[in-house]
């Protein structure tokens, strides 16, 4: 190998300065794809419905830890939070294809266990399994989900539709899922250093919950559809709040602010914040893999989102020169910071 | 955990013994769903043109090797490995995703050189690069790659549709990739006990070239709907002929005789077989890799191959009851075996 080669670590670039970098230079070369990389799932046009492709790579010792994940949660995981991209996109998902590499030790039947949950999502969120590849690994479980789902094409919600003035809504509560897995991580520790104490979990089941079985809000969209509204800009929530607006924002070419007090973060998950002495709104807007919706509609459409407690209207769209902020309690502004994807750093 | 839970080695049911266990008791619930697990990929219906949906995971250590694999090449086979099981669908790949999970050790460099073989099959092949995934890993690269293709639902070709009597075709010639990797493994081998010695790859760059940049058989799709011909089943040559006319002939439920003197060897692939002291007709039967096309046709088609030295006819179609076999040069019967997939064992 030359000397001279510049080589830069991947963590000078960041997550997104990385797809960008290996994303560019693709000329498009098919009439029939309309929507490539940059949003939660590509759109191919077969001149009937559309079809919307997703696809997500888990990895252990990355995405997951098997100490604390039951396999049948892990399968059931990995196809929803591909879904949540489908559904994202004001799609319906249809069919999903799971890959795996797995490592010599583990058996048919902790195999089973992971398929039992694939196949309970495929229940739940009627999608077909269509394909796959199985496949070793050196060492631990990889995981890759691609999901397909169908829409039409005035149905179709990407991230870049986001006007000034539009509200900024997010449905359940945020922090949930982060906070779950800090209970797990502590959990972990102390049985590695002390095996003999029992786990003090008692009051942490939601959040553990949100962390280890989540649910894609396949709910909401069926709503949209009987409400008759389009959001204007969606996306799911899965890296977190600030990061996910701040791509919404970008993309739209806008601004927003977003106010802490309206911000919805379950009573448990406040207290459990507290608890680890975290403020609950850090967790809120960094925790991320809460595979809540975070969408913008036009002020005139707020009616038609009703008396729901799913949905809260956390904030407004802005000029892009505004910025990306948040409006504390106290009345105070800061700006919103991308935590994204860490994994490298 | 219960000590009496039962265990199996994933080693014990094989590659194909596990995927029919995992993917069994999936109802599948979407109209839209014509072609699930079971072919070289899947088919949607949306009612224009028929999407076809492939996907593979290649793992560091166990599909390749980055002592002898440049980063360039890897990308370019990552993609047409996938685009191959789209063509042997008699389908053109029109998108495809890829996924990465890389460890620290890949600079953005090493990424750039395995983008630039993926941007370069896209180019080759004519397909987009609609998304991904891309995260780290704690060891090794993992490359997960989906390819989408549209046929009209008339030109599909699958597995199950010989016939007995159907001539068995197969494009090019086999073996190749399984010696050129057995070239670069002896390198390897040699370099890691003796740094000082050059190598000795001179006369084996076909080979190599078959294992390192392998292309996918584009041109034979062409030809097929050029010469008004539909073959009655095809699959690729990925786990080696003898393995893979065995999955056609069990989905077809009908037997085959295949004609060792008819096995198209290339003549430097038979001279490095001996060389290595390999009965060369093992190497095309049992070696794989070399993303040929293996498919059937009617006896009256035969004409419609022409003269083309692409194709070689290597057999016939039988009753299931006379089961899958190969008539040695010296006229004795042997049956064939399927190697599959071994990384398990």
């Amino acid at each position: 190998m030359s000397e001279d080669k510049k080589v830069t670590p991947v963590s000078a670039i960041g997550e997104f300065g990385l797809i960008e970098r290996l994303t560019s230079g693709f000329e498009k070369v098919n009439a029939s794809t309309l929507k490539g990389v940059g949003d939660d799932a590509a759109v191919i046009d077969n001149k009937g419905k559309l079809t919307v492709v997703s696809t997500d790579l888990l990895v252990e010792g990355i995405h997951f830890d098997l100490v604390y994940t039951p396999l049948k949660h892990l399968g059931y995981k990995s196809v929803v939070v591909n879904l949540s991209d489908i559904y994202a996109m004001n799609a319906q998902p249809k069919q999903i294809t799971v890959s795996l590499a797995i490592s010599s030790r583990f058996t048919v039947e902790a195999l089973d266990e992971l398929y039992e949950g694939i196949k309970l999502a495929c229940k739940n969120y009627k999608v077909d399994l269509i394909g796959g590849d199985t496949t070793s690994s050196l060492k631990g479980l990889v995981i890759s989900v691609t999901a397909i789902g169908e829409a039409d094409e005035d149905e179709l919600v990407y991230r870049n539709g986001a006007k000034e003035g539009d509200l900024i809504c997010v449905t359940g509560d945020l922090g949930g899922a982060y906070l779950g897995l800090q209970v797990l991580e502590r959990e972990k520790r102390i049985y590695l250093e002390h095996p003999d104490i029992q786990p003090e979990m008692e009051d942490a089941d939601y959040m553990i919950g949100r962390q280890l079985k989540p649910e894609a809000r396949k709910d909401v969209i069926a709503f949209f559809k009987e409400a008759g509204l389009k959001p204007t800009s969606m996306m799911d929530l899965s890296d977190g709040l600030s990061s996910d607006i701040i791509h919404i924002c970008k993309q739209s070419g806008v601004g927003c602010q977003i106010n802490e007090s309206e911000v919805p973060i379950n009573e448990e998950s406040y207290h459990l914040a507290l608890k680890f002495n975290m403020d609950p709104i850090t967790c809120a807007l960094n925790g991320g893999e809460d595979y809540e919706l975070l969408f913008t509609i036009e002020p005139e459409d707020e009616t038609k989102l009703g008396a729901d407690e799913n949905f809260s209207i956390i904030g407004q769209i802005t000029k892009k020169e505004e910025g990306t902020v948040l409006i504390t309690k106290s009345n105070n502004r800061h700006p919103l910071k991308a935590q994204g994807w860490k994994h490298f750093e």
